[in-house]
């Protein structure tokens, strides 16, 4: 299929709109997460993203273990946009938003208080095997099933 | 006054009921709580209950701050009783149950998504002036009015 | 043996001394050990002593796990005597003090940059049997054993 | 400056070489930082990153706040290589790799117990004005003396 061609195929996605994200979980600041400039810290965002991370993963792309596929998270990234501060509850979000030949892409966000968006990024997982420790293509049946939960995939 | 003439003045307090707590945060667990062992790592619990800690003194207990105090926490206790296992929602709870001359007692307490006790134990406080690091005695009406927050005092 | 008519037998355990420990880790501090009060947090004194009692366990008392018990931390206090700063290298002290039917007591404590006693505490493990969740006594000749781990006891 | 026309000003700077980089942290390894996969959990890499970073921005490019200026982290990653495993102690490197009109870019990796690259990364500051908000230029003179620490950049 041409993307080009057919631009509905892959909708624009929005990292910054929660309604990019069909899947969030509730994060609830602690003390824990105040660092000394007295603001959450960087590295709570991440905590955040990958609760919803694994949460995710467990509840949607379950197909993937049920595989018996393996995989480690290979790469991960966040741009900041704006402070958290202590107490309150935030909203982690996550979607699947590509599945490659061995690998499978997550777009990741943090939304505020006032549900402003506080960071975006994405998580690569790749799928290996265990006994070679070496790349594993996801397998056709999988992969169709997995991009049932893209955007505009027709998932839930 | 002689508690042991008076019971009603000093009502039992058992750490283990839900019921005599006055204060509650929730806490949602992380994935990032969870250890090796596959349950909630016993040092969150002390993060579950300080979260609870600082938010309970910055919303009940604001007379001491009011008050110019300042104060260190320079004991804690727990007891484990539960595990915890992820993923789930628990709650911290805490409650002023002793004031002494230049400190006070807080009793704590985790409670699993059944409501079932996972923990207890107690967080000291001492005040102390800052110019000299010495313990400062808390002021009589700043005493009666934190006194209200035991059990028993009649504060909500 | 009566203990009151030997008291070489348990020697005075000062937890403030580190020549009382026969134990340390090396504890690096972390920019995410400082919380909002620009000092390491209550918690991370917690970690370290965490981090000394795992690697004490596995170093030092393997006769324990070598004989199948298992055990779960029931307990745990500690008393602040001193704040840490960020950066530096503290240290985390473990020791063996007690040895009861069934469950073992250690002593704990956080030394800091200049080797000062920053807290002192407690650790309870209680060894179980899975099968009943049942407390399990700890046999003779593991007990036997673990004893020259304590104060006096003999062992390196 | 033709950066094409002049490799030599640009040296190729392999994320993945110790040797590329004049600043590390040593970072000893904590049973906290181990995650239900019996592995370093994700997060804690970019503990150990974050620790490098404040304390080479603090040691370093001193420069940045003498000169008043305030920036914020604006975005990190992370790309993981291979697992680290507890106990141990490992290595956090950080260096300057490009000036910005208003932004600084930091290299970063994290080195296993062996000397083996376990993840790289970059993280990009980002200078504003904590009046407006808004992004603000560095200096030219605090550009110059900051670029002394790129790569090629002639201090120590």
């Amino acid at each position: 299929m041409d993307v080009a061609a057919n631009p509905d195929a892959a909708p624009a996605f929005d990292l910054n709109d929660q309604a990019s994200y069909d899947f969030f979980t509730e994060e609830r600041l602690r003390f824990a997460d105040v660092d000394r400039n007295g603001h959450i810290n960087n590295v709570s965002f991440m905590v955040f993203i990958e609760n919803a991370r694994v949460t995710y993963i467990t509840e949607r792309l379950r197909r993937i273990q049920d595989a018996g596929l393996r995989f480690v998270i290979a790469h991960l990234d966040i741009d900041y946009r704006r402070q958290l501060h202590y107490p309150g509850v935030v909203r982690a979000a996550c979607r699947l938003v590509e599945v490659r030949r061995s690998a499978f892409v997550l777009a990741h966000a943090v939304f505020d208080q006032q549900g402003l968006c506080a960071a975006t990024g994405h998580a690569i997982g790749v799928c290996f095997d265990p006994e070679t420790n070496k790349g594993r293509p996801i397998p056709e049946d999988v992969k169709a099933e997995l991009s049932r939960h893209l955007p505009g995939g027709g998932a839930r």
